[in-house]
């Protein structure tokens, strides 16, 4: 895969996310939105479906050969090297209750690695991209800039978590031994929260439950941006990975967030 | 009071906020931000202080025979009929996290009681704004009406809360009787959850540790659009309150909260 190939999806990621923000973005605060509740409980909109049918439909038609994984439609084509990885609504709580802090995510595996990522916020108009080996981009209006902070120590670290409910349905509450140790933790976010800690305002991200659409756009943002993203054992997530994952903005926090989350 | 009066008052406190919002927006996402820790270990920084200073530096101007309460620089003059309430940035961990849902409240109280609040996002430019007896206002480009939801029943309420920590600080447990018969609890938000409750996208907020600069506000907001705030035991707030805080978007719910509230 030469970078001009990459140029090239990436350019076609962008145009199925605005596409899909164009869709998203009337359902927004209307009194008419409705949620149903799925199998897992989790709610999903109408924005959500149409939002994901609109880059299905764009991806299917520009890259045909490509296989593609997303929340509300499932999975199409598993024998291709390249599969697109659709979350259309990140964050459905957010958008439902009316806080402009969901996101449009759509990724890119190769070989079941993330190449390109997108978190796009069609709400405030900003979008962060991640393509594998660059530095990530930021386009926003509401000012911050690219890069992660510096934070060798768990007692600077502010921490984050979309919602307590998350964390206390882990395996382990060893969560709670990284939490207790860091300066702050605040709440709410989804993959916007991600997204700060591409802009070095949030540290330590700790979730689990996320499937490959919560995680897979992520990846090459925070790590064009300076930061990791691992799953709870530190191992860099794939396809098989057991739905945990902890994102720091200072790598140099790894091993002793990992200790602690397995109690070592 | 006459009607004039207050809209004079409005324009004073409209002017301010819009000065403050200036002060505020250069320090949002700033990577020099710096917090210091308060002695209720709340964080505060440079912007927040700033902030204040403008604001009361514009109403001590206009309104010098006011009294004023503050966050951050505390009461002046107490023989007054009428009292500004100043929170210069209500939402700090938002604030100094990033996330555009923080709020700079300004409210006027006449005898103990809030005769009009302005909650103002300066990110997002947006402007919620109550004056008693009169329909609420919300000025926004990002979409949102006026006016609380229909939600007769606990099981339909969307339901939130700006952290897990400041219910688990209560004197009481019975908040959990509350939440537990929800649709749903999200979490984050500050004063932009109440502004969001103003709107229709969320329907009970339960909150406590709320001081008067972080309610005070959202009363003519929130009744000014068909809701109710009051504190658990149903009560009107009022400076002698014991710092919780009851937003119902239905008014028809409070009896049912209030009753579990207080285990009756």
């Amino acid at each position: 895969m030469t970078k001009l190939q990459l140029d090239s999806y990436l350019q076609i990621a962008q145009e199925a996310v605005t596409a899909a923000g164009k869709v998203v973005r009337p359902y927004f605060r209307q009194a008419s939105l409705h949620a149903d509740i799925k199998s897992d409980e989790s709610p999903v909109t109408q924005a959500d479906r149409e939002a994901e049918q609109t880059i299905r439909s764009i991806l299917q038609k520009e890259t045909p050969e490509f296989g593609i994984i997303g929340e509300e439609y499932g999975v199409n084509r598993t024998d291709s090297k390249f599969q697109w990885v659709i979350d259309p609504i990140d964050g459905t709580r957010a958008f439902i209750t009316g806080r402009p802090l969901f996101g449009i995510l759509i990724s890119l595996l190769y070989e079941g690695k993330p190449v390109l990522g997108i978190i796009d916020q069609p709400i405030t108009n900003e979008r962060w991209i991640g393509v594998q080996g660059q530095s990530s981009q930021f386009i926003s209006q509401l000012g911050g800039e690219i890069g992660t902070r510096s934070c060798s120590e768990l007692r600077f670290a502010e921490a984050s978590c979309t919602a307590p409910e998350i964390l206390e349905s882990a395996s382990t509450t060893n969560w709670k031994q990284v939490y207790n140790k860091v300066k702050r933790v605040s709440w709410g976010g989804d993959c916007y929260a991600y997204g700060l800690l591409a802009l070095g305002q949030i540290d330590l991200i700790i979730e689990c439950g996320n499937k490959i659409w919560d995680w897979a756009a992520l990846v090459p943002i925070i790590e064009g941006a300076g930061g990791c993203i691992t799953d709870w054992q530190g191992n860099a997530l794939n396809l098989h990975s057991k739905e945990t994952v902890l994102a720091l903005g200072d790598p140099r926090l790894k091993q002793q967030v990992v200790d602690l989350l397995n109690n070592c």
